[in-house]
């Protein structure tokens, strides 16, 4: 019944995913008795150049006419 | 004024998307009252490979090094 | 395998969420060949407080010193 | 960076909370080489009235008219 | 068309949400050219105890039995 | 603290999205006296074909057998 939703940057390869979505569901699993295959989890991975901290885009594209 | 979220596997047809969007809201307008262009709909298609459930992702690419 | 979200101002009636629930789990069944226990729905009512259009939210509590 | 949010019913003992916290954020360190600090999770409980699976809300309040 | 989600602690008042709306708004008119009305602003506020960085809750209720 | 999300249609200039985030930041700076690098703001843009009001897509895609 959870639905587990992990916004963050892209970049993780597959397996590290993978990895994780196992241990995230065992932590459920152990301390809130949840049965694994209730758990969903969904990776929305975010470009750099669309998350922004302290007012900056992580990445800024220069702009086409900055030649 | 409701915003629909619908979170799903990709690989739905444009028509199929065109057709449940008619759809559902022809329900808001049913059963809520709502005016048609009111309501605002995003389909979010998720990979296989970024959904989990039981602990697995639905795809799991093979490592580089599994050959 | 759809969770849809909706997102919408609070004070609907349980019937009517029933009765939409219902509704919306039928279009993803007939439109998108979808079994009804894979469609997950939750509804998140905002109060008027906390939703703003145009610049202004939707109810505007007076300040305390407003008077 | 991770932005975690998890979406289930309401009813979950703060204590067990606390354990999930720590658990899912060891998990992110473990895996993924996180620091525990960049780790933001949200609980974001759900009434049951306002979660339905298969077209039925998890609790549908009787109508006042009922009796 | 932006539909706007703030997610944070809560405790604010509703002045500052109302002052905060109308300076986001602004702000998607001169930067984005989007028409004011077409903002929507969802503020959705979170609970200390529902609120995890560094894996620990924000706030975290003593368990009953720790006296 | 305050996670950002602007939900919009695609085709915003990147010197724009770098605008706005600025603009919004200072925003919650000046109105909510948030310090900046608190601010995290996520863009995520939909497709036109994604995004539906009134009961239509924005933007519908011929069917193949449409000729």
């Amino acid at each position: 019944m959870p639905v587990v939703t992990i916004e963050w940057l892209e970049g993780r390869a597959p397996e590290q995913k993978a990895q994780l979505a196992h241990a995230l569901t065992q932590a459920f699993v152990k301390t809130a008795g949840v049965q694994p295959e209730q758990v969903w989890i969904v990776f929305r991975d975010v470009k750099r150049s669309d998350w922004a901290m302290g007012g900056h885009l992580l990445e800024h594209p220069k702009p086409a006419s900055s030649v």
